[in-house]
This record gives C-alpha cells, structure tokens and sequence, in this order.
C-alpha cells in the first residue's frame, strides 16, 4: 500500500518517525509527495504533521488523512485540502500522559509558590511562607478531550478539587472519576470564579479563538494561575499581561504562543510572573503514535470504523 | 489534664498551634515552662516544637514527650532529655502528603527538563529538546517512612520505576504497591547507578549523616538529579558542588541545610543548577497534626499504645 508522508520535520526526526512508522506498518510503501503524485491513483491514505497548504492535491483516490498531531487547526486552514476525504487526529496515550504531566507539574508549582520561590532565589532572599492543602485548591480543566481528561484525573488524584469544562456538553457529561462536568458558555463564568488555577486544554476553533481575554481573568479570584497548554491564539496577551501587571493573576505558565518561537522582543521573556516552554508539554512519541496511524489504516482497509475523526464543521 | 507546650514558635504560629491543640483536646490545660515548674508533679505529658536545650527537666512525671515535627534529631540531642520518657514523631497525613507533592513536582520537573527550560527563559532561547516517557524514568526515595513511602506511590502513579531504600529492612519488604523495597548498605551503589532520580527523605541519624557524598554521587549516572528535602547534613555540600559543576549531576533541589537560613554567601544560592526551597517542602499541619497528638494523649491516659514511638538508640 502506498502512503503519501508530508508535513515540517526537522531531518533526525523525520528519521525517527521514518522508523517508527515502517515497523508498525511494514506493507506500507512511504511516499514524498513528487513520489505520490506519480502514482496518484494508488495513494488511499496521507499521513501528515502540519503539511505545507496545497500538499494534499491531486490525490483524487485519498480516503484518509491521518495527523500525527492532535492539533489540527493548521491543517484545517488550508483551502485546497480534498473534500470528502476523512481527517484523523491522533489521540496518543503517550502524549496524553505527557500533557498530564506537564499540567500536574504547573499545578504542584503553582498551589506550593515554587514559581515564587525561584524568584526569591535569584533575589537571595529566604522566605518562607505557610502552606495550604490540596483539598482547598480548586483547579479548572478547559477542554474535556482525551488529554483535559486525563490530566484532570491525575490532578484530582491529587487532592484537588478538580472541574472540567468544554464547550459542548460530552455524551458522557456528569461526574467523571471525581471530576465535575460542566459544558457551554453560560456556565464557564462561576467555573472561573472559584477555580485558584485555570488549565487550557481546548481545541483551537473559531469559537474558543480569544476566550482566555480580559473579561475571564477578571472573573478568577485575585491570586490564581493560568496555564496555557493548547493554543497560543486561545489567549489575548495584552489583556494577560495587564491581569498579571496589577497582580490579579499571580502567574502564568504558557507552552504555546501565536508566533513560534516566540519573538525575542515579546514581554513574556522577561516577566517574572511568566513561565514559559517552548511547546514542549506533550511531544507526539512516535513509537505509540505510529501503533495509532497503524489501527486506523488497518481499520480503512478492513472496512472497520475509523477513529478520532474530525468533525471539520466543529473545527476538531 | 497539664501539658507542657514548648518550641520556637513565631507568634503568629503559637496562636495558630494553640487554637488547633485546644480544639483537639478541649480537656487540656496548656502550660509554659514556669507555669509547668510550678505544678511540676502534675504534669505528664509535654508537646514540643525543637524546645530549648533544658526545656523539659525538672519534670519528674512527664509519661509522654510527643513532637510536633516529623524531624527529632535536634530534640535529641538535648543532654538533658529526661531518661525514660517515651518521645513520640510526628506522623501527619496532611504532612505527608505536603512532602509527596513537593517530591513529585520535583521529579516531574526534572524528568521534563522545566528547571533547564528556566533557564534558557532567562536566557532567551527557544531550545526545545526530546523528550522521554516517564517509564524510561528510574527513581530512588532513599527513606521509607510515612513520608518516603507515600512519596514513593505518588510518584510510582504515574508511571515512574521507583525503587525504595532504608538503612534497616522494614517488616513489610518487598514490593509496596509496585515499589521495589531495599535495604542495608550493600544494596545502595547498585540502586544509586540505576536511578535518574535521587530523593532523600531519610532520618537524619549518625549513621546518615553525610551518606550524600562523593562517592555516592559518583555512582549515579551522569545527568542524573538530587533532591534533599530531609536534613542538610545528609549532603556533603562541597561534594555536590562538586558534582554539579562537573556536570555529572544535572541538577539538585534543595529544600534543607546544614544553616537555616542559608547563609547569603553560600555558592548554592547563584548556582544555575541547584533549585533552593527555603525549608517549606512539607509543613505541619495544625489541625490534622493536633488530631494526632490529642489520639496519642488519649491513648496514653486509656492505658493503649502509643503511637510514633521514637526508638532513641536508633536515632528516629
């Protein structure tokens, strides 16, 4: 079977997935796109990482796109993309963990001041202060996908008091492992108001485009954190900016920035009640994510259900 | 029923103590050291906070000298320690949880790399780097006490190879919940030279004192980190300075020292790979801490067991 591999990989890790991709489908031929458009009739299946617009072209027989990223907001802007053909993203087990990891870690360090405390560090100054328990903290996860749930689930095992909120209300809305479902716009402003960390999750949609703005951050309590793992474009900076200048918000951990890198001369860098990742909170592993690719091309050539499918009219 | 409360206390903490051990104990009269002399025979039982050298003669009756802090090495080296009277730990679930979370985020940020990616923030550099799963991860809690262990499962939870070392077998060796329990000298170089993460949480006694050394860091593999959140005199600091700058260990988190506070012209407090805590890993908590000392007085005066028992010719 051929399969046409695009998308921005730097060369070792192009290498990588080369590898990871060949053992977990080991019929499959690889194809560059030149390769592909050669045997155009042939290619069923494109297996893409934010494709340069106009890469899926003239492959009329294309009955799966298949992301390696969850994320699939790029892809979906680009005007030539094949109509008809399904779109997968990939929901990897290995980066849903790591997402979790990540979103635990900015948890821990925000409820005990480790952010504060390496402040006072680089100022040698020695200040202890008292401490709260877990249970008093209540912690907001924004997005209720595979990757908001878990790392719900992992804080909540915690101690916190753990609430999830996504846009639509979830087939299976209600009391998830301890974690209180809530769904649409009407109920996200008492969620905000009582959580001491809010933690985004959400897909990047025209709808939740500049949700974290000036109106949701002063609706938190005085003193709470954000951290912003999904979408640089899900945050309006200025109004964050101005929320940790008057020290309503203590802090801020962003992973993801509407320009990446971000620009040497952004605020960001040099603010101390900011710590920033270069969007490394959850990589993509290729090893899990190939058996992924490897279940849904099996499952399209075995006539079986597709899985994760994207609804392109809801952006995800 | 008299009791003797004795420690260094801010005024504000003393209130604080005062109004937890008064709810939990409603019965008890509460004395200062001349208000116990003065009834010097009616008094069995004294709870103490690191009390004064001498805080605690001239009381013939004392049954039960109960801590509040988990650490009794300072209380015992108090030449006149009255011979014969139990001395009680503290053993506070809230403050074993408070040490779990600090042990985890560490091992999280260390894992992750987020204490490097501090660094290159100050820096300006957008580096981000691979990134490994946390079942390729092998961490060692040296200590296997309330506290060792329950940092030991959390971090086991989520998906760590955590082994567990204590100087003495405990009598439930063995595997605890999926963590390998060692003990003894001899198993400790081959449990440093597999782990990517050390973390201590031992007592510290004659026999620990300074186990933290060159030798030992010599055994772990290179980039490996440390994380003391014990005693400073576990740590041979010229030997993990050492160790640091030659890169052989990537980075140390330190919560404890041989002076509190750090002295403002020790090289830890600059040192681009040491992350310093001002001895806030894990706190007491009042309220759950005067449970515990009201079971144990109540246990006392009922004729049962008393709990947290300190073995004195062991050290804890």
């Amino acid at each position: 079977m051929n399969i046409l591999l695009s998308g921005e990989f730097e060369a070792s890790e192009l290498h990588v997935w080369q590898q990871s991709l060949r053992a977990a489908l080991p019929d499959a031929h690889w194809l560059g796109r030149d390769e592909a458009l050669a045997v155009a009739d042939t290619v069923e299946v494109a297996v893409v990482a934010n494709p340069p617009p106009g890469s899926l072209r003239g492959l009329p027989k294309l009955r799966l796109i298949q992301s390696l990223w969850a994320g699939v907001d790029r892809l979906l802007l680009d005007p030539t993309l094949p109509a008809g053909a399904p779109i997968a993203r990939m929901v990897d087990p290995a980066m849903n963990a790591s997402m979790a990891e990540t979103a635990l870690w900015a948890t821990l360090a925000l409820h005990r001041g480790y952010f504060d405390y390496a402040q006072a560090q680089r100022r040698g100054l020695w200040q202890p202060r008292p401490q709260r328990r877990a249970d008093s903290v209540a912690v907001l996860v924004l997005g209720l996908g595979q990757m908001g749930l878990t790392a719900a689930k992992r804080i909540a095992q915690q101690g916190y008091h753990v609430s999830g909120w996504s846009l639509r209300p979830r087939a299976d809305a209600g009391d998830l492992d301890g974690i209180a479902a809530h769904a649409g716009q009407a109920a996200l402003p008492d969620l905000l108001a009582q959580s001491n960390v809010v933690i985004n999750l959400l897909p990047l949609t025209p709808a939740t485009t500049g949700l974290l703005d000036a109106r949701c951050f002063a609706l938190m309590p005085r003193g709470a954190g954000l951290v912003n793992l999904a979408r640089g474009a899900h945050v309006v900076d200025a109004d964050l900016l101005a929320a940790l200048d008057r020290s309503h918000l203590a802090h801020a951990v962003l992973d993801v920035f509407r320009t990446e890198p971000l620009p040497a001369d952004h605020p960001y860098w040099s603010h101390p009640q900011v710590t920033l990742l270069p969007h490394v909170a959850a990589q993509t592993d290729p090893e899990s994510a190939s058996q992924v690719v490897a279940a849904n091309v099996r499952a399209l050539f075995e006539g079986r259900p597709l899985a994760h499918l994207v609804q392109v009219e809801r952006g995800y």
